[in-house]
């Protein structure tokens, strides 16, 4: 983590390790799980797999730990994100808006209980798996590294509203630290990443520049989670990126 | 405006006269317009006045002209701000996200035709009246001083994204530069504010420091808009702020 933050010449805020950071996406509208992306491949369009849960209603000032039973369905989400147009939009001050457009979730939801052993401490344990064009670009541990479990993260959005049933909160990014900090790709023998963005950082260290393009016109992204080797336990999303529409 | 930013010690970002500064608010719960708004006084409860309009579907790369003619309805907004967590929850970088808890519509919402000549350019101009405690509070034009129409706030939305039907698009807050760029209260003869956080802003330019203390428990905000100088358009946004529940 140290290294990709000055990999991206930011200072983490002090409050990083304590208080959430979270964001509001758009809910109006969602991509299938095989629905193409369009975009500007000028925007710098990227992939992120991440984890997310489904909530039942909750009231405002719910606790971590009672949070964590208003969860009622798993699934994965790819929060798309268009990486060239975040600075200047985090630069204005209100966060992201065009920069991450409509998010794909997996075909299916699964609730907690058909998750067994794997579901515990409100994290997910089990490798999260993308493959870009068909190669193994990650295999990261969903369970291990994330800063809040989803309690944490539920509890803090509840701090000064009550959610509605059918609310989806997301894990952010998954990624591990994988030893030196710099983390290695699939290839490698590593982990791998959940994003082009984050291997791109890690290059930029090793190499002076970024070598792995963001998507392009005809890429493809699969992300998928397994129960044992073969079983798929969301089904997978599988998407396509496509020019825009003139 | 100069004034204010003075105030804010802020520094405008250099596209804020040519891109729309526009932000992702929650959309699972919203308050009915007369719920009350319950919030730990020490969150620095504030009111905001705005127009908002619901859209229809909106396909990406939509410009602003043809957005427009996708504003299907228009409606008033109480959107409730929490100002003493606004700071720190910035500095973090993500935006708004326990400061802009869940927003109060109007009881009608109307389509763009009842307006008449009131709607047009993309704005919508009659006075915005905002009482606190039944004092009159605000009465600026709504068509007045707003940067960007709404077919320019919808078109950079949806310059990334496709839209669904029933998607709200707010104005902001509604304020007026009256004058000297000072604004002054109603009692004044002025067109006073939409939201506390101004007038505080104004009277720490005028005298060192806010005199006027953001929503107690027991405050009321009522926030309406008139056709000629009876009919209510809208119907009344009536709230009264209350502890939390224990």
């Amino acid at each position: 983590m140290e290294l990709v933050r000055r990999a991206r010449g930011a200072v983490m805020p002090a409050s990083f390790w304590h208080d959430p950071l979270i964001y509001q996406g758009g809910s109006d509208r969602f991509l299938g799980p095989c629905d193409d992306i369009a975009a500007d491949p000028a925007w710098g369009v990227d992939f992120e797999a991440e984890i997310a849960v489904i909530t039942d209603d909750v009231k405002q000032g719910t606790g971590p730990e009672d949070a964590l039973g208003r969860v009622r369905l798993l699934m994965l989400v790819n929060d798309v994100s268009l990486r060239h147009l975040i600075p200047a939009e985090l630069e204005k001050g209100f966060g992201f808006f065009q920069s991450k457009p409509a998010s794909a979730f997996s075909p299916v939801a699964v609730t907690p209980d058909e998750l067994g052993a794997h579901w515990r401490g409100g994290k997910l344990h089990r490798p999260l798996l993308s493959h870009l064009n068909g190669y193994r670009f990650g295999r990261p541990e969903a369970g291990e590294d994330m800063t809040f479990h989803f309690g944490q993260l539920i509890a803090h959005v509840a701090k000064t509203r009550a959610m509605e049933a059918g609310s989806i909160i997301g894990s952010g990014t998954v990624s591990n630290r994988q030893g030196d900090g710099q983390g290695s790709a699939v290839s490698d023998g590593g982990r791998g990443y959940s994003c082009i963005a984050e291997l791109r950082m890690i290059e930029t260290l090793l190499h002076g520049k970024p070598r792995t393009a963001f998507m392009q016109p005809g890429d493809r992204i699969r992300i998928e989670m397994l129960d044992g080797n073969t079983q798929s336990i969301f089904g997978a999303i599988d998407q396509r990126v496509v020019p825009l529409q003139g």
